[in-house]
């Protein structure tokens, strides 16, 4: 069994972000998505971010208010959402005091849903 | 962007662990993994398990003891393990009053690294 520390992974700082990158722990292909902690400081809020990964973003600790198309969603501690490749987001920790912290994985979509003639040989 | 709330999901109990299935929200093949949260109670711990899937989770609350190959391991709130297709596991609650959940994603090991002798056609 492997095991994984938040507080002693290495870390980089995306504006006032601790964020720990899972490429450091070398899974290489063992997992079928890449995946990152990140924690936003009491009234800070991440940059506004669009990829073209799906991301699956558990809330470890604290309270999220993501941003997203408009509209804005709470998830509290426990929970999880789901953006895709179209949805650029800002995640928000309004808290005064409390760390927000997420646990992250994300995967490029699936291409095996290409419609069929891009993979048929129709000049056969 | 889809939610995803731990306490009103639709739940079963194995033993007396709260399991919360990601089959129901019907994600497709949006996901390359499967998922699931799950909750054991102060004092409590999982039946042993031991399955092909590799398994990934993430402590959401409490702190889980996790017992595997002899050994035994505490993972805090926030951290993460991950265990092999070879690893029978208990997971154990030792609070006696905080409730621990985790949420695991899990998937079936990558099978393009089978030796290069099973898939070549020596017999041309």
């Amino acid at each position: 069994m492997r095991t994984f520390d938040l507080i002693t992974g290495e870390s980089l700082f995306v504006k006032d972000l601790r964020v720990v990158r899972w490429e450091q722990y070398e899974l290489g292909g063992q997992m079928p998505f890449q995946a990152m902690w990140y924690s936003v400081p009491p009234g800070s809020e991440s940059p506004i971010d669009q990829h073209p990964e799906l991301e699956l973003s558990i809330v470890v600790a604290g309270t999220a208010h993501v941003l997203v198309g408009g509209a804005e969603h709470e998830i509290t501690h426990g929970n999880a959402f789901l953006l895709s490749s179209t949805e650029a987001h800002v995640v928000q920790n309004r808290s005064d005091d409390e760390l927000l912290t997420v646990f992250s994985a994300y995967w490029m979509p699936v291409t095996g849903e290409r419609p069929v003639e891009a993979v048929t040989a129709d000049h056969a």
